[in-house]
C-alpha cells in the first residue's frame, strides 16, 4: 500500500487503479485454488496492500495507509469480488489487464520511493522500499497460494521495479523538476514492463541440483 | 495474541483457554508434517500468538503482549507439547476440541476489537483487527505447514469472526452496556461457529482454471 | 539481521561472515528452485536479514539495521550472487560451509540477545529474540521455496540457538565479564552445532496422522 500522493491527482487516480488491478490479479490466482468468496476478497486485500504494509513496517511509518483510509480495503476486496462475477470477461481482456497490472507495478514503486524519501531514508533504501511496495504483495499472494513466488522465477517484474525506482530516485538526488520526472518515470517503467512482456525478456536462471548438505 | 482484558476475569480466563486451544490445534497440524518436538512448540506459539502479533504490528501497538507477558509463550508452547503426549486422547475429544477452538476464535476476535478500539481506530479497522487477531494465526500455521490456508477455503471461520466483530463493535458505537454486550457477543459467536460446523455451512467457492496470463 | 556489536571488532567481523554465509545457503536453496538471478539475490537478503528484521519488528526497534546500514543488503545479495558463479565450488567446500553456517547461527543468536537486552526485555524474551534472529531467516527461506521449514523438522538447529541464548543470557543476569563470556558462548555454540551435524543428533519427532477434525 501507499500513502496518498496528495498534490498530483493523476498519480492518485492511477494509485486507485493500481490497487484495484492488484486485487483482480489476486482473485484470478485464488480461483485456481478454489478459494471461497471471502478468501478471494482477503487475498485481494493482502496482494494489493501487502507490499505497502511491509514497507511501512520496515520504516516504522505509522499509521499504515489502509488503517488511516479503510477505503483501500474496500477497493481491493471489492475489485477481487467483482472479478469473481466477471472472471471469464476479465480473463479475456488480456491486454487491458496487462496494462493495468503494469500501471500498478510502476505506480506502487513510485509511491514507495516517495514514502521512503519523505522519511529521509538513504538512496539504496528508497529504491528497496519502492521495490518492496511494488512487488511484495505478489510474493505474499503466491506464498498464500502455496506457490514458489513467480517474482523470483519469471519475466522481468522485479527488474522493472528496480529500474523504475533507480530512475525516479535519481530525480530526488538531483532535485530535478518533480512533475516532469514523475511523468518520464511512469512512461519509462510502463514501456519497459510492456516490452518485457511482449518480447518475453527473461533474466538468466540459476539451476543447481547438487545435494545440499544442510538446510535451515 | 491479545492484551489482557483486565477488568473481566471471565474473559481473561477464556483468553488463556483460547491460547492453549490454538496451541493444541497447531500441534495436531504439526504431527501430520512429522515435525520434531521443538518445532511443534514453535508452531503452537506462532499459531496462538501470531494473529495478535500481526494486529499489534499493523497498529504500532507496543509492547507486544507476549513480549510484555512471556507467560503466553509458555502457555501456547506448553499446550502444544502436552498435545504430543496425549495426541490420541486429544484427537478423540472431538467435541470438546471444537468447542475450545470456537471459544478461541470468538475471544480472540473480541480482544482484537478491544485493542483497536482503545487505539481510536475507525470502525472498519476495529473489525479488521478483530478478524486478524482471530484468524491470522491459523493462516500462519497453514503456510508453515505448506498448505493453502484453510481459512480461505473451508467452512465459515473468518465469517464467524467478521460477524462477531461487527456485533461487538456495534456496542462500541452505540455505547451500550459493555458487560451485557460482551456476553451476548460471546454467545452469538460461539453459537454461529458451532452451528456452522454442525451443519457444514459453507460459502460459495470461486473456481476458475483459465490460463492466467501473468503472475507476480 | 543485527545491530552492530560496536566495541568488539572480532564479533563484528564474524557478523559480516554470518550475513554472507546465510546469503550463500539461500542461493543454494534458490538453485534447486530454478530462480532467476535477481530472485537469488532477494532470497539471499531475506534469509540473511529476515531474522533480525522480525526481531526488530517484534521489539519496535527502529531503524532496522539494514535500513541504517544498507551495506548489509549488498553483502547478503552479493554473497548470493557470487554463489551462482561458484556454485559447484561452494558446494564442494562442504566442511567450510558447515562451519560458516554454524558461525552465522551462533553469532546471530548472540547479536539478537544483545539487542533485546539493550531494550530491557525480560530474560525469556532475550532468549526468544536470540532464537528469532538466528533461525527465522531460514524459515522465511524455506517458506519462499515452498518447503516445510527444515527448522521444524531436522537436526538440532533451533536447539543450538536456544542453548546458546540461554548460556549467553546467563551472563547478563549474573553481570559476568562480558568479553570472556562472549568467547565462551561462541565456542560452546559452535561446538554443539558441529557435533550435532557430525553425529546426526536429532530430536524426537511427533508423527500423528489421525484425521484432524478441523483446520483453520
Amino acid at each position: 500500500m501507499w500513502s496518498l500522493p496528495p498534490s498530483d491527482s493523476v498519480l492518485h487516480f492511477l494509485s486507485l487503479v493500481a490497487v484495484a488491478a492488484q486485487g483482480m490479479t489476486a482473485a484470478l490466482a485464488a480461483g485456481r485454488r478454489s478459494m471461497d468468496w471471502l478468501g478471494v476478497c482477503f487475498l485481494g486485500c493482502i496482494t494489493a496492500l501487502g507490499g505497502g504494509t511491509l514497507r511501512d513496517l520496515f520504516l516504522g511509518h505509522y499509521p499504515l495507509a489502509w488503517v488511516a483510509n479503510p477505503i483501500y480495503l474496500a477497493l481491493a476486496g471489492g475489485a477481487a469480488f467483482i472479478t469473481i462475477l466477471f472472471a471469464r470477461l476479465v480473463h479475456r481482456l488480456k491486454v487491458a489487464f496487462i496494462v493495468l497490472d503494469a500501471i500498478g507495478l510502476v505506480v506502487f514503486t513510485m509511491a514507495g520511493c516517495d514514502v521512503a524519501w519523505q522519511m529521509d531514508a538513504s538512496l539504496p533504501i528508497v529504491i528497496v522500499c519502492g521495490m518492496v511496495t511494488g512487488c511484495a504483495g505478489g510474493v505474499l499472494r503466491d506464498v498464500l497460494c502455496n506457490d514458489v513466488p513467480l517474482l523470483f522465477r519469471s519475466e522481468l517484474y522485479a527488474s522493472v521495479s528496480v529500474v523504475t525506482g533507480l530512475f525516479y530516485a535519481t530525480a530526488f538526488g538531483l532535485k530535478l523538476n518533480a512533475e516532469l520526472w514523475t511523468i518520464l518515470t511512469f512512461v519509462l517503467g510502463i514501456s519497459f514492463r510492456l516490452l518485457a512482456v511482449r518480447y518475453k525478456w527473461e533474466m538468466p536462471k540459476f539451476v543447481f541440483t547438487g545435494d545440499e548438505e544442510r538446510g535451515s
